[in-house]
């Protein structure tokens, strides 16, 4: 394969649908796909790296680099502050990498204005029945967050249709292999094709 | 996976690409992926079957059936006619196949009048001058019919802007793989979820 410019990927979820899981197996799975890496203003969890998961930043800095125009988005939920940094994902896909964003719903809109090009994929609880069960088993939110969280999943799932393309994630492993099928099919849309086609009708 | 309707995709080359081939291990391979079946007035070649690989019917059948309107698309190509019929592709993605029309460009232009929905694929040679070799090694055509072809499949590669992906056949597992990428990716269309999305939330 020649050098590409890599394609940027929306994909978004209600929190507890796994996204975060699936996400990490298509990064660790393929050499060329990354994930851009969020500024958030939120305490690490348990196992979670500075540089690697997050840049984690207090609140003081989140606001220097908004007022820089650093973010491709930002966006507070629940409380904290997250951001996606323009130049992190511009110098990824310049070096081939298709560009994963793992974003909420809120910042999602705001990317697409800014990347119309980027692919928005919205993965989907089975039901919503079954959310409320995988929210439940994490043991890290009160009663009431999961309650707040489901209200928001609903509202988040209904504005699925904003994005090109819907999965069902009710099997992991089959979720990340149609992922997969998804980023890779854009390889081969015709528009980004040209070069491709000219250089074979030259090479006669 | 509940009951859905199939897509249909049309795929097209310039002679000597590996169309066949590939579609015929993706056929092989996915059991829930079919081709159509196509009449032709050409003889048939060593090891194809009447009803699998064609209908081979004759030149006074076929223009009956053309009479009676049952072809999507029909063809003169190299003075043999190609025929595909409605009935058959309908008949497919209404059980759920997703189906492969293994076309020519010419016929692949009628087609996409007819079914607007279908989605087009051209694959490529990596180069005309292997093209070219591919032609040679085949042992089916004499010089001047290889000649023909060479010029007819240029004038195809440059058609090939009307398709909405384009694939470069360099390796066939690769190759197949990335046509099995754009068949599944479809599925995930956001159009065709919508009903998925209202499932999810009603069932709450």
């Amino acid at each position: 394969m020649t050098t590409r410019t890599g394609n940027v990927f929306i994909i978004s979820a209600a929190s507890g649908t796994g996204k975060t899981t699936l996400v990490s197996r298509l990064v660790k799975n393929h050499a060329d796909i990354r994930v851009s890496v969020s500024h958030t203003t939120r305490a690490p969890r348990e196992n979670e790296q500075h540089g690697k998961h997050y840049y984690f930043v207090s609140q003081e800095k989140f606001m220097d680099l908004v007022g820089q125009g650093a973010f491709l988005e930002h966006a507070e939920v629940f409380g904290n502050y997250y951001g996606t940094s323009v130049m992190g994902v511009e110098e990824l896909t310049r070096q081939g990498f298709d560009v994963i964003l793992e974003i909420d719903v809120q910042g999602a809109a705001q990317i697409r204005e800014t990347l119309p090009h980027a692919i928005g994929i919205f993965i989907l609880p089975p039901s919503l029945a079954i959310l409320e069960e995988r929210l439940r088993k994490r043991e890290t939110d009160s009663a009431e967050v999961i309650e707040r969280r489901l209200a928001e999943a609903k509202s988040e799932i209904e504005q699925a249709s904003a994005f090109d393309y819907v999965v069902v994630n009710d099997d992991l492993i089959a979720t990340e292999m149609n992922l997969l099928h998804i980023i890779r099919s854009q390889l081969f849309r015709q528009p980004l094709q040209r070069a491709t086609i000219e250089k074979v009708l030259q090479n006669s």
